[in-house]
């Protein structure tokens, strides 16, 4: 097959009305799949079930330090569950504080928090004039919609394949104290896959910010979500920053959503001492405290880091085909048009597909029209803004492999037809 | 028996070396009795170990509206839950929003959105100048411990037999558009276990603020909770509030905290409708939603209104003879000296206690040398000043009634004590 920029406008034409015959097929099958967002299968959901008996009416409510579950107290998350985090993170359990059900919530308040009140006895960020945020995109929308809520400037730098650009974060954060964060999904990232690298790791670590109250946001959503059994090692960021001495510089956050049941986790995060003792305070004003029986009830069912790694050996089992299949299905489609590019992750939630510059919203309304719902274009970028209009996040966790197979079927044709309407129209 | 304040000094000399061999004494048994919060007890605590068979792993964990609750989605409560809160407030499903574990942290959300971005698009509240809060004392402390965190002015008002004192609330209200905000325990007060009269709640309803962003925080935490199940009426702030064509003017709060489990309860608001679409607007960011899995695990244990009300009389019967052991062992202790008056509460967490003006940090004082812990003294006022050094808020709960007993005699051991070293120093 000739590649669709080397075809002559007959060429196009003729390809037009076979993909255009295609697509109305499609359109005649009146399918319904929503593949928007990152969300587990029933099959992922039924990993978790024995969680829902282990406490049961004749259980201990206790957690270890003898601290009665059903009762007020303890802001900070029990024991146990402090430690499975800490183990996690790799860090000792004081840096932990395990949260309510929402990774994002724990960022939102923090961004909220520092907004309104500083870091560590700084001057709020409100009152420093406009502050900036650096988002590496393609990123995960819902992090570009907190700092947009906060009326935050965001900044895109390029996710390369090893992570950031970094030059180009150097350039912005060791020059402009308004730059005060940084978003970033380390591992498997959202939506490309990538993993960062050691050395950008170090990089990080090894900042000077012009602004004291600089920080990452490190949400590590899809640490241990590995596709392929074989682990991709990631630096331990925190302890790289003391290193450097900047040990206060990074928030890192996770969650157990993908893990037992999205909605119903346990999330935390690992931070220095004295950030934890900062947003103990804060909590102390805004809660008496979150739901130690589900952390109990978590803790009851993965026990610890080994459960855990055993929990996401068998959602990867489910998820692998799946992966596999749009892999599969897009090479077949796409052949040697050139219309498309596309992640092959080994890891995560996300395949990151660039479609032809300029295509990507056109081809998300055609997919529309054939009954795929994908993540609006432009999503993965701050402001809904892709300066290249061409990235589209594909979230394959959900549909059955036959309805990815199809589903990718038709996300090619619709990606194909936006390339040769747009090749057409020069 | 003299009351005090008539007693020669060779008789309050007398009564004092009494009451120091009594307070000796009671220092010998070393007691460890921790009275400072309302905590149900492990008694209340079963009363609800039944919830925690209702979501097996064979139960259908679909919401009525046939949504996996294990999964992600809805972001405002599942339509059982949302109906519960409805029916309780009287109001409709779509003034509800269905949140967390925890009340205050609605609240908390609630002011930090209004003082970063505004309520209903108006002006934020930090951008308006020092904005300033009406603060019905003796009221809860954390309330008063929100709007200090925002450095938001409190203002003390008296709480009265029938609610806050009215005319000044309308004085400051009326009059000062950088009043936004007054705070309410409107049924069973914290701590004084007063129940706002229908007069007043028409007053409140028919406020014409001079901000158009003034809003009613009217956290109906002990809604239900009463103790001789005759049910206090409390008329509908929010049906009164649009008659006078206030519709937006208060927040309407409640928890389960205190019917299931602290902690891992369910809380919820009721509002206008505009108000709820502004709110849910900021969720969306926050969070992608709450846990629907302990909603659902309520719905199927509490079922409807009257399964509530059935709870609720179930944790009457446990506290009943707790709060008449408080009664009547301070009735004894105090006999005629004229130290201390007490709150007779019909429903609520506690007992208000007013000790002889100045005395309350020294009773606290003295209450903790013998090993009784209270809230401290002053907590129950902004800034936790108590003008007049009188008030303690007993919470009697948790402890059982031998306990109980004990740490009244205690506790007027030690208030009549720090009375009569306050009249020999005159």
């Amino acid at each position: 097959m000739t590649p669709y920029v080397s075809m002559s406008r007959e060429e196009l034409l003729h390809e037009k009305k076979l993909l255009n015959a295609r697509y109305e097929q499609f359109k005649d099958q009146k399918l319904k799949l929503n593949m928007a967002r990152g969300i587990p299968s029933k099959e992922q959901l039924e990993l978790s079930m024995d969680m829902l008996d282990v406490l049961s009416s004749d259980a201990d409510l206790c957690s270890e330090n003898g601290t009665d579950c059903r009762n007020y107290g303890i802001i900070d998350g029990i024991p146990e569950a402090k430690r499975l985090f800490a183990d996690l993170f790799d860090v000792s359990s004081d840096e932990i504080i395990v949260g309510g059900n929402s990774s994002l919530t724990m960022m939102f308040d923090t961004i909220s928090s520092a907004m309104g009140h500083g870091l560590l006895g700084g001057t709020p960020w409100a009152q420093q004039g406009r502050v900036k945020f650096l988002c590496p995109s393609p990123g995960y929308d819902r992090h570009f919609a907190i700092t947009e809520y906060f009326d935050i400037d965001m900044i895109p730098v390029e996710m390369k394949e090893d992570g950031p650009d970094m030059d180009v974060v150097e350039q912005y954060v060791q020059n402009d104290p308004l730059v005060k964060g940084m978003w970033c999904v380390p591992k498997y990232s959202n939506p490309t896959g990538v993993t960062v690298s050691d050395e950008n790791v170090r990089r990080l670590a090894n900042l000077k910010p012009a602004a004291p109250d600089f920080r990452i946001f490190w949400d590590n959503a899809y640490f241990i979500h590995h596709l392929f059994g074989d682990d991709k090692p990631l630096l331990n960021l925190l302890s790289e920053c003391k290193k450097a001495g900047n040990p206060n510089m990074v928030y890192m956050y996770f969650s157990t959503s993908k893990i037992t049941f999205p909605g119903s986790g346990l999330a935390g995060m690992a931070t220095s001492v004295e950030n934890v003792n900062a947003i103990k305070a804060r909590m102390s004003v805004q809660t008496i405290g979150y739901d130690k029986l589900n952390q109990l009830r978590h803790m009851r069912f993965i026990r610890d880091l080994n459960g855990l790694k055993e929990q996401m050996n068998k959602h990867a089992e489910i998820l692998r085909p799946k992966f596999q299949a749009v892999d599969d299905t897009l090479t077949a489609e796409f052949g040697e048009s050139g219309a498309a590019q596309w992640s092959k992750p080994e890891g995560g939630y996300f395949v990151s597909l660039n479609v032809m510059e300029g295509c990507a919203r056109r081809t998300v309304e055609l997919c529309t029209g054939a009954g795929v719902t994908l993540t609006p274009a432009g999503a993965t970028y701050p402001y809904h803004r892709d300066p290249y209009d061409r990235n589209i996040r594909i979230a394959p966790s959900s549909p059955t492999v036959d309805e990815l197979k199809k589903a990718m079927q038709i996300v090619a044709t619709c990606a194909k037809l936006a390339a040769i309407e747009a090749l057409l129209a020069k």
